[in-house]
C-alpha cells in the first residue's frame, strides 16, 4: 500500500521528521511517499500561512493522485486545506489534528490538546467543533513555541511542552494528550512515559487510520461538499490547478 | 498480533459471521480470537437486553486478557458494556459502534446511521452524544429487521435496509452510511455498490482501529474514569469477576 | 402508596440510611419498600461496578413490580441501569440522579455536584449530558471519600464534601449542590446550613417525584426506547430474568 | 401545606378551571389558593402580552407570600414573569411550563410539546434552551386555537390538538406529549386515553413538584440571579412594587 | 433619519448620557430621539427591576412609533422587553446587548462582558444563549458596581470595571471586550487605551446597526414570534396599553 | 470613508454588480473601492475553489491596505479567507456571510438561507456553527443555480430560488431569508415583496457593517488568532505574500 503524506510547509527537514515518524509505525508492506509544497511558507502557524501553504498542498495532492497512491495525510495539526483536498482527490484524505482527535477519543474519556503558538488555538478549537469533538477536548494549551524551534532536539521546548502537559493533568482533568504539531511527532513516546498518560502523535494516529480506510475500501463520499469540483476556468499563477 | 473480538450475544452463528468480516479486513500478521459469552440474551435489541449481556462480555474481556491479547473489541453495535470493558482491561477496547461513527467521520462531512429496531434509535443517539459525533450523524433510522432476521441470507431484510438507505439519502443529506448492528457485517459492500456511496460496517472498522491502537502504543487511559476498579466484595453468581 | 426504592448495591446499612431519608420526606400515605439485591458489589465506585450491580438491582425492580408497587427509585447517584429498568418495569422509575439535578433546576439557575470519588465524574457528566442539564451544572466536583466512608459518621468524610461546596460557590459561581452519593443523604440539612444555600439530596427529591408520577397517573411511555423487551432466550446464572 | 397558584392573566374562569385541575391531583393536606391579577391581558399568546401580564401576576405573588404560602405555581405555560417572580419571593416559584418538561423527562427520552398559537412556538423554544432541556423536546407544535377558545368544551379545539399529537408521534418520534397552555389542563386524560401515550398537563405537574419542594424544605437560592433585589425607587402606577 | 434610544430606567441624567454617546456616533444626518418612561425603577439590576421596566418602555416604543421614527434601541444592557417590542413596533428595534455581542463578533474570535452587578451575570448568559452566541463569549464578569455608581465620574468604579478586563485578557484568552451596562457608554475609549483590545460599548454598537437595518429598509419579520400581538381587552392601569 | 469590496473571483461582471449593490445602499461620504483578483477562479463554489481564491483575494486586502482603505468586505457567501484576511490587515473585514447572519438576527429569532449549490451547504453550516449562529439558523437551501447562471437576468434561476423560498416558510418556519451568494444581491427586493418577509443580501450588509465598525472605531483585536502573522520565507509564485 502506498500512502502519501504532505507535509503542507517547505521545511525538508521537518518532512523528513514526518516520513520518519509515519515509517516508524506503518505496516509492513506500506510504503511512505513524504512531499512538500516547493511554494508557500517554511511553517505554518495560524490562519495567514495556512492560506497559502494550501495551493502547494493541493499540488502534492495532485501529483500523489496520479503517482496511484491510495490515500493521503495532510500533516499540519490545523488540517490545512483538508476539504479542499478531499474535494480533489479520489483517495481518501485524513488531517492529522482530526488523527489525533478521533484516535484519543478511542482511550480516554477527557483530552487535552498541546500545541505551539497561541495563535493555533482558535483554528484548533473551530476545528474541534467542526468535527464534533469539542466536548471532548478539556482545553488547547500552547506552549509557545515556535514550529521551527522544534527541528532541533531543544531542551527548553520539551520542557514548556512538558509544563503544559503537568498543567492539563491538573487544572483540566485531562486524560490524554494529543500534540498539537507533527514537529512534535518524535516527542510521543518520551512525554507519555515522562507524564504516565498517554500521549497520541497525530502524524502516525493519521498513518494507522489511512491504513484502515485503504483496507475496508472506503473513500470520501461524492454526495456532499466533497463532490468533484466543476470544471471551470483560473487565472493567473494559479491556473494550473484548475479542475 | 492478537485481537479479542466478543459477540455480547449468545448467538454462535452470529459470532462466526463477525470473526469473518473481522478476519477479511485485517492485516496479515493479526490473529483474531472471536468469543461469545455463555450466559446472556442471544441478541441485544435496547436497553434492557444490554444490562444482562454486559456481565458475559466482560467475562470474555477478562479471559481473553489472560491470554494477552493486544486489543478488544466489543461487537455490538450500541457499544454494550464499552465504559466497563475500559476500566476492566489494560489493553485497549473499541465499539464497533464508536468505531463507524469514527471511520465514517473521516469520509463524510455528514451520516446515518440505519439500525434494526426502534428501540435502538435512542441508545444510539445516546452514544453519539456522549462521544461528540452527533452534529455528524443526520440521523439514526431503524429498518425494523430484527437482529437474529440477518442470520440467514434474506432479502426482505436487505430490502427494508436499502429503503432506508435511500430515505436517508433523499431526506437526510447523509453522505455516507453506517451500518447499526454487527449482523450487517456482510452487506456494507452490496449496498455501497447499489447506492454509490460509502457504507461503513462496525465490525471492520473497528479491526483497523485496533491494529491502529496496538501500532501506536496507545492503551485506555488509567487517569480518569477508566482507572482500574478499587478492589471490593461481590455477592452472588457474578461474585467470580470481583475487581 | 408504596414506592420501591432499591439500593443497588449490597451493603444493607446503606439501605436503611437510604430508607430513612426516603421516610423521611415520604407523604403520610406513602410505604416505603426498600430492598437491596443479593448479588453484586458492595458499592458502586465507577463504570465496572456499575456493570454488575445492574442484575441484582433488576431483580429488586422484578420483584417490587410483581408485589404491586406504584413507582420504582434508584438509588445510586449514577442512576445505575436506570434505562433498562424503565424497559422492564410498568410502574414509572426515577434515579436519584436525575431527581437531584431536576430539583435544582426549580431552584436554582446554576448547581454544582459533589459526588465521593473521581471515577464517577464523567459517568455523572455523561448523565447530565444524556438529560440535557450539562448546562445547568456549573462543575461535578469529587471529594475523594469512598462510598462506603459515608456509612459511618465520619468528620473527615464531612469536611472533604464541606470543602468542596466552598469551592464550588468561590470558583464555579453555584447557587445549589446536590449531593452526589446516597450515601449522603443524611448531610444535606447540615450543609445546607452551613454554606447558605440549597442542597440537595437525590434520594428525598427521588421520593417526592415519584409520589408525584404516581398522582399525576404518569407512567413510562412505551413508545420508544423503553418499549417492553421482545421475548427472547437468556442463557447462564441470568436466564431467570430473561423477558 | 399551602399552595399559591396564579393564573398571570385576567379570565377567571380560566382560573377556576387552574384550580379545579389543581386541586384534582393536590395532596390531601394541600390547600390550593388560586389567584388571577385585576391589571393586564385577558389571555397571553406571544412576548407582548407577557410584558403586561408580569406586573399584576408579581402584584399576586407578592400578596400571597404577606398571606405565607410555601410555595407559588405561575400558571401559564411560557413561564411569564418566573424569574422576576424568583427573586421577588422567599417561597419556591415553578412555572408550568418548565414542570411538564421536567415531568416529561421522568417518562420519556424525547417527548413534543402542543400548544395553542404559533407565536408561542419561539417563547417556549426560548425556555427549553435556557433550561437546557431543549434535547429532549423533539418540537414545539402549535394547534392554531387561540386560548380563551380552550375556556368553553369545544370538539373543533380538541381535534386540532389531536391532529397535532398524531403528528408528533408519527413524524417527530415523540414518546409523550407536553400540553402548552393552562387551558387544556382538562384535556389530558382523554388524549393520553386516545393517543396511547403520557400526556402531561403542567399545571398537574406542577403542584406536585411544589409539594415536593416544601417537603424537602427547598427554596430558591440567593446567591445568584434570584437575590432579593436592592431597594430603590420606582414611579407611576408600579411605583407600589418597589423592593 | 430618525432613531428612537429609549432608556428603561427613569433617571434622566442617564438618558442624557447615552443620548450623548449614541449622537457622538451617528451619521450626519440621524437624528437622535431619546426618552425614558415615567414609570419604572431608577435602574435595572436583574430579573425584577426589568418586570416593572418593561411596560414604562414599551409606552416610550409606542409613543415614538406615532411620531415616525424608523427605528428603536432599547438601551439597556439585559436587552428588557426586547421580544416585546419587537412585536409592538412597525420599525425594527435592538438591543445594546445583543448590539455589543454582534459587533464584537466582527472584530475577535472571542471576547468577554464586563457588566455591574453578580445579578445580572445569569439574565446576559440567557441572552447569550436565546442569541445563538454564548459559544464566542469567553465569560461574563461582575465588577460589583452598582448601576447608578456610574453616572458621576469615579474613580472606583473605573478600577473595578479595569481590573475585571485585566483579568479576562489574562484568565479567559478575551480578545475584545463588550462593556454590559448603558451606563458604561463613556468609557469605552479609555478602557480600550488602557488594555490595547477592542472595548465594544452596547449604545453605539445599536446606534450603527440601527442605521444599517434603515438603509437595507429591513424591518422585523412578522411570521413568527414578532407577529402583531392579537386584539384584546387589558385590564387595570396598564389598560391604555392594549394592542 | 473608504471601503474595499473585494469579490474573490475573477468575473469582472459580478465585482460590478456587487459594486452596485454596496454603492446603494452606502452613506453619503463612503467610497467603495471594488476589486477582484487577477489569479483564481471565475466563481467559487465549494472548497476547492476557495483555496485557490484566497491568495488573489488577500492579496487585494493588501493592496487596498496600502491606499489607506478603512475596512474590508469579502464578497463571497462562504466568507472565502475571512480568518487570513483578518491577520493580515489593519482595518476590520468583514464576510458577506456573517454580514448576512448578523443581520438577520436582529430582525427574524429563525431565518434560513437559500444558496446556489448543494456543494455550498456543508461551508455555509460550518461557518454558521463557527460564527455560534447554527442555532438561529431553520435550514440551508441550495436552489441549484450556478454562480455564473445569476450574472445575467434570468427567470429560470429566480423561480428556483422563490420556490426554495417557498418551501422554507412552509417547511423550515423561517421568518426570514438570507441569500446565500454575492450574485443574488440584486434579487433581495424583489425577493423580499414577492414573499412577504424581510429578504437580507448579504453585500449590502456587509457595507452597513463595516461603515458601523469605522465609525466605532473598532478594528480586528491583535490578541488572538488575528496577531499579526509572523514574518518568515515564502517560496513560489506565492512568495511576494511573505508577512
Amino acid at each position: 500500500m502506498r500512502l502519501h503524506i504532505v507535509n503542507p510547509n517547505t521545511t525538508a527537514s521537518m518532512t523528513a521528521k514526518i516520513a520518519a515518524a509515519a515509517r516508524a509505525v506503518a505496516q509492513a508492506g506500506t510504503v511512505i511517499d513524504a512531499r512538500q509544497p516547493t511554494m508557500g511558507p517554511v511553517s505554518i502557524e495560524g490562519f495567514y500561512d495556512e492560506a497559502f501553504a494550501v495551493p502547494g498542498m493541493l499540488g502534492c495532492i495532485r501529483e500523489a493522485e496520479r503517482d496511484g497512491v491510495e490515500a493521503h495525510i495532510i500533516a499540519c495539526f490545523d488540517d490545512t486545506g483538508l476539504d479542499a483536498a478531499r474535494a480533489a482527490a479520489k483517495a481518501p484524505v485524513i488531517g492529522i489534528g482530526e488523527a489525533g482527535f478521533h484516535m484519543a477519543s478511542l482511550i480516554a474519556a477527557r483530552f487535552a490538546v498541546v500545541t505551539t503558538l497561541g495563535a493555533s488555538i482558535v483554528p484548533i478549537e473551530y476545528n474541534l467543533r467542526k468535527y464534533g469533538l469539542a466536548d471532548r477536548c478539556a482545553r488547547v494549551r500552547a506552549a509557545e513555541v515556535p514550529v521551527l524551534a522544534l527541528e532541533e532536539r531543544n531542551a527548553a521546548a520539551l520542557g514548556k511542552i512538558s509544563t503544559e502537559i503537568t498543567a492539563a493533568i491538573r487544572d483540566d482533568r485531562a486524560e490524554a494528550i494529543v500534540l498539537g504539531c507533527a514537529g512534535m511527532a518524535d516527542l510521543a513516546a518520551e512525554l507519555a512515559h515522562e507524564h504516565g498518560l498517554p500521549v497520541v502523535d497525530g502524524v502516525a494516529a493519521a498513518v494507522t487510520l489511512a491504513e484502515g480506510l485503504v483496507r475496508l475500501g472506503l473513500t470520501t463520499s461524492r454526495l456532499g461538499p466533497y463532490a468533484a469540483p466543476r470544471t471551470k476556468t483560473y487565472s493567473g499563477p494559479l491556473a494550473g490547478f484548475a479542475p
